[in-house]
């Protein structure tokens, strides 16, 4: 027996593929080794989510009062946090698992390995079965990059050291924190564990954080947080870890930071090792599985979707690359795009981009207009917020005034992107733009205030 | 001396008549005779929403436990809460009084009347001072409607009865509230009195709530608020009002609901009455200024923007036909379009609507498709909920696979609807928007989630 399409891995695009492939009418078989869901939804996006709105409401109780409600003792009970995050986990795995049911969808949970091919036919070896299958989707997503740093591996493996995985079920508040890596997990995770009492301290080897973030966005949220209290050391380079403490070099010193725990979240690197790729020939570059704009890889009828392919690591991509793949394979005219992908941090006050920056156009000589504004210029700001940091800030080609990119940081940024996505994708101008209507009184009127100074 | 434009009135239409057109260089003079920013900032929009985020801080702070947060004694502080509401409002009137000071704009505060005509000016006299202008702009607004209901101006006179304006400056939280029309303002300030301990009682003429809003989520908010514990008596029509009672009639009985306090929102009137239209022949219907599509009323260089036009009455549609008619002033080309017009509710959960429903879809005759899901299909939702009605319901034209109306209800919608409202000004077809990519995980995805199910 052979399917029409062999998934190899359950996550953000290992799932929605099979849900898109059955839908279409394809025998599909799923083949995943942990959870349906992946890493985004049992160890990553969601669980994280579920944690910081706790916080929030943490946060909220303790801010309360300059909004005229008193509260007297807000406390957070961080087991109840933790057993609430494994109840949404796993209503949302049920709910794919129902998604795959509904539309015809085998499920394996085994881990599964590329034998080679049989005639036309791929083989992949799950459980001490053999699957056969016309076409072929690698979805195994990535895992925390772990360098080579003296003690780290040990450190992880004695349980000092934790991934994203280990963090999100930790028993209780560690006294102290110390981050490796101040992206957007880092990020996160950072904003979690000061809410609820932690001492923390952020390693960043750039000296900047949050990656390739709007570099004023970045700033401002870095000067946000340590208010908060969070200790951030940048420009510096972790040389060794040792039980309980995490050394340093800044500015040619080297420092010595104790901590209760520490968070490895350095980066992710595909997997690409041990799923049998060598068995067909699947070509990659540094460990990244390559793609073209149909996510076909260079094997005729394999495809790669997701983090395996390196090419942005953000669970919205995984889906979008998966309907393409999907798509492709049925005959339905599509390709990737990846112009118009917001990306969301959603520390507090949140992050939300989308498109270029000043540094990413000035890169590939793209000549712009650029306007900000703070959020102030919003009445429902205004009315909700005392005080903060927040700002809009939008790039446009200078020629065509089409919109290039949008980057926010304030109140309800995560669920306004799309908007300013859909912008981008359909490459509005911006006189466009301008004649909108947004309604009143909205936080995201700001970017209606800020397209208007063009 | 003579001015360019003259602007009856300060609020949405009127400052940002004034804004724009003093940027593209005309003199200009804005006559308003209470404060900038009309009914919206000073006893509307702006200010209902400083008192909802309240009682949405109190209402977090009685639920965190079921995010593990424990408050003990969550109170309101009423008094305060309106005083930080003054506060704001004073805040972003000062912030228009310096946008009309930034664009060289004139403010009158007086009360402003047209007087006729000095050969091609207009005159307008204000404070016992003329004003002469080559084009006029009016935006005089709208008004409470006051039906000719026995004992309702007594009783409002008297001080039980309130309008919109009255109620945000109550002192103190009423023992009950009866509430007459259960319309946008009369919901949201329900959710608000209702939340911080006012026995509320909505008496609504219809047999349904919330106007015009969507029918499947109009009944979903009905249902949310009779379990908050809101009083709804619909089908009911006021037959009198007494001092601290207010009489209906239900299938043919008469009843009388005792209350502290009443408001009385059954909707609002164009002011159009005393302000001297007859003067310079300024044609209305039922009360409202005609309007064509560049916001120009029958006399040349006479515009009419706003509530004062009764076309649509809301403070971005109020900001929208002011641009236009400045656009129209200035020789740049632009029309108004009411198709896309966001409206949001801020009760708790939120309701945001854009375009066709089903019922005014049938009623033009348009041939469509419907889809919706609740928003337990958004993991975020799921994450930061428990329980709740929620709902995205999506229209798409038959034919042409465009897409007309979106229709939501949950957390966050008042901050998304823009998106919607961007597919629908853009005349969108659902299969591109379905490769648009959302962030994950948001609660916006649900919009995506839908979308895929046409």
């Amino acid at each position: 027996m052979s399917y029409d399409l062999i998934v190899l891995g359950g996550g953000p695009a290992g799932y929605l593929a099979g849900e898109r492939a059955g839908h279409a009418g394809l025998k599909t078989v799923v083949i995943e080794k942990r959870a349906l869901g992946g890493v985004c939804l049992n160890e990553g996006c969601i669980p994280s989510k579920a944690l910081l709105n706790s916080a929030k409401m943490l946060d909220y109780a303790r801010h309360a009062s300059v909004f005229g409600v008193s509260v007297e003792g807000a406390t957070i009970d961080h087991k109840a946090v933790v057993a609430r995050k494994n109840k949404v986990v796993k209503t949302l795995v049920s709910g794919i698992r129902g998604a795959m049911k509904a539309n015809g969808v085998e499920v394996v949970s085994e881990e599964g390995v590329i034998k080679g091919k049989d005639g036309e036919d791929f083989v992949v070896e799950a459980g001490g079965k053999e699957y056969k299958g016309k076409k072929l989707l690698i979805a195994t997503g990535s895992m925390p990059a772990m360098p080579p740093i003296p003690g780290l591996r040990e450190n992880y493996e004695a349980g000092f050291v934790m991934t994203n995985r280990e963090i999100l079920d930790l028993e209780e508040i560690p006294e102290s924190l110390v981050i490796i890596g101040g992206g957007v997990i880092g990020l996160e995770m950072a904003s979690y564990f000061n809410s609820v009492g932690s001492k923390v301290t952020v390693i960043e080897m750039l000296d900047h954080i949050a990656g390739p973030t709007e570099s004023e966005i970045s700033a401002l949220l870095l000067k946000t947080y340590q208010k908060k209290g969070v200790d951030f050391q940048l420009s510096s380079k972790v040389t060794e870890v040792k039980n309980g403490a995490v050394v340093y070099e800044k500015d040619g010193k080297i420092v010595e930071c104790k901590a209760t725990k520490a968070l490895c979240s350095i980066g992710r690197r595909p997997v690409t090792q041990g799923i049998g790729l060598e068995t067909i020939g699947v070509a990659t570059d540094r460990g990244a599985i390559l793609t073209d704009r149909h996510m076909m890889t260079n094997v005729p009828n394999v495809y790669a979707a997701g983090d395996v392919n390196g090419k942005s690591m953000l669970a919205h991509t995984a889906y979008r690359e998966a309907e393409v793949a999907v798509n492709h394979m049925t005959g339905k005219r599509d390709y990737m795009r990846y112009e118009a992908i917001p990306a969301v941090i959603y520390t507090y006050p949140e992050v939300a981009c989308v498109g270029e920056t000043e540094e990413t156009a000035k890169a590939k000589g793209i000549e712009y207009d650029c306007q900000k504004l703070p959020f102030i210029y919003s009445g429902r700001y205004v009315a909700e917020n005392e005080g903060g940091e927040s700002l809009c800030k939008i790039l446009v080609e200078k020629k065509s005034r089409r919109i290039l990119g949008v980057h926010l940081m304030g109140s309800y940024v995560s669920e306004m992107i799309y908007g300013a996505a859909l912008m981008i994708e359909t490459e509005m101008r911006v006189d466009d733009a301008k004649e909108l209507v947004f309604p009143h009184p909205t936080v995201c009127e700001i970017i209606r205030e800020t397209l208007f100074k063009f």
